[in-house]
C-alpha cells in the first residue's frame, strides 16, 4: 500500500520529528506537511535516525496541494472532537476497519492528521473520503499526535497490496461533478445540495470505487440526463 | 484485562509523561516505575491530562518488587536488541499474538518495557513468561518508548469502536428496487441491467449505508423519476 502521511498545520516541532521516526519504524517515507511550525533542533532530535525522512518531507501551503495525486483520503479525528457537523464525522471507522476496507486495493492513500489543538476545520473534513477514529477511553480520548500516527501506521503497515486498481482521483472528481450536474437537472432543493453532495462523497469514498465502477456510474448519470431532455 | 505497565529504569522523563498519557487514553492506570529518572516539569507537561496517573505511579527499586503480584509477565523488546542471549528472546510474539494468547484468561498481566538505550539485561529477560516484539521495518526498528507503549496498549485495550447505526436491510432492499426502477425508466440497455444492479449492490454494500443516506439516495431517485415524467 502506497501510504502518505499528511500533517495539517502541526504546532509542535517535537511531534513532527516523532512522526518522522515512527514512519520510518513502520517502513513508510512519504511525509507531507501543510503549513507546519518551524522545524529546528527539537524536530531533528525527536526524529532520531529518521532525520532523512524529516528533511525530505514535502512542505506545502494548502491541503489540496498535499492530496492532489491521492486516490483515497482518510482523515483521523478524535472522538471527542467538536460537535459541529456530525454528518461530516459519521460514520467513523477504527484503524482496523479502515485497513479491512483498503485490503486488496492499490493506489495512493493519504492519511490526514489535524492540528494538535483544533483538529480539522469543516472544509478540510470535506476533502476526506473516510473518517478514522482510534477507539480510546471516554475519560481521556485526546491522544498525542505522534502516538495517534504510531497506532495507525502499526495497523496499516502489514496491509497486503492487492491487484484491484482504485479509481483515479481525477475521474472520481468528474463523477462528483456529474452528480452535482444531475442534482441541478432535477431541481434538487438548493438548500440541500451541498449536504447531499458531501454525503455522496462520503458514501463513494467509503466504497473505495474501482475504475470501471466510476465509468458505470457515470454511464447511468449520462443516461438519466439524456432521458431528462 | 487487568494490565500493569512497568518501565524499567526509564532515562527520559518526557517519555514517562507520554506513557502516562497514552495509558489513560486507552483506559489503563496501573503504572510502576523501576528506578526511574527524575520526574519533574517535562514529565508533567508530556502527561498532559494524565498527570494524576503520573503522580500515582508506584516507584520501586527492583523489578521483582514491580511484578510480585502479577500472573503473567511479558517483556517488550526491539527486534534489533543486543544479540546476546538469543534463546531468551525467541520466540517473540507480536502484540496481536500476545492478545490472542491472553484472551479468555484472567489475572494481572505485567507489561515490561526496558531502558531506551539498552533494553533489558539478561536477568530481567529471565523474569518474562513471554517476549513481545512489535513488527517494524528492518531499516529502523528502534521505536521511541512511548510509541511502543501506545501500539501495545492499542492492541491490548478492548475498547470497541462505536456502533454505527447502519441502514435497515429492508430499506436497503427498497433502495435497490428503486434503482432498478430508474434503470427501467431511463431505458438502460437490457443486457447490462443485471450486471449494473449487482455492481450498485456491491458499491453500496461496501459503503455500509446509514439510514439517512438511504433516505437521501431514494429522495434523489424519486426526484429523477418526477423529472423524467
Amino acid at each position: 500500500m502506497d501510504l502518505r502521511v499528511v500533517l495539517v498545520e502541526p504546532l509542535y516541532q517535537g511531534n513532527v520529528g516523532s512522526v518522522a521516526r515512527v514512519m520510518k519504524n513502520f517502513g513508510f517515507s512519504d511525509l507531507v506537511l501543510v503549513g507546519p511550525c518551524k522545524l529546528e533542533g527539537e524536530a531533528r532530535a525527536m526524529s532520531s535516525h529518521a532525520r532523512d525522512l524529516l528533511e525530505n518531507a514535502k512542505i506545502v501551503s494548502s491541503l489540496s496541494d498535499a492530496i492532489e495525486d491521492s486516490n483515497i483520503i482518510i482523515g483521523t479525528t478524535g472522538v471527542s472532537g467538536l460537535k459541529f457537523d456530525e454528518h461530516l464525522r459519521v460514520p467513523a471507522f477504527s484503524p482496523r476497519e479502515i485497513k479491512q476496507r483498503l485490503t486488496g486495493a492499490s493506489g495512493k492513500v493519504a492519511l490526514l492528521f489535524g492540528r494538535e489543538d483544533q483538529g480539522f476545520c469543516r472544509e478540510e473534513l470535506g476533502f476526506c473520503d473516510m473518517i478514522m477514529t482510534i477507539p480510546t477511553s471516554e475519560v481521556y480520548p485526546v491522544m498525542n499526535l505522534s502516538h495517534a500516527v504510531a497506532v495507525v501506521l502499526y495497523e496499516m503497515s502489514n496491509i497486503e497490496a492487492g491487484e484491484l486498481p482504485l479509481a483515479d482521483e481525477f475521474d472520481v472528481r468528474l463523477l462528483h461533478d456529474h452528480i452535482a450536474e444531475v442534482l441541478d437537472d432535477i431541481d434538487y432543493p438548493e438548500h440541500k445540495k451541498e449536504k447531499t453532495r458531501l454525503m455522496m462523497k462520503r458514501i463513494f469514498g467509503r466504497a473505495c470505487l474501482l475504475e470501471r465502477e466510476v465509468q458505470t456510474l457515470r454511464g447511468i448519470l449520462r443516461r438519466i440526463q439524456q432521458n431528462l431532455r
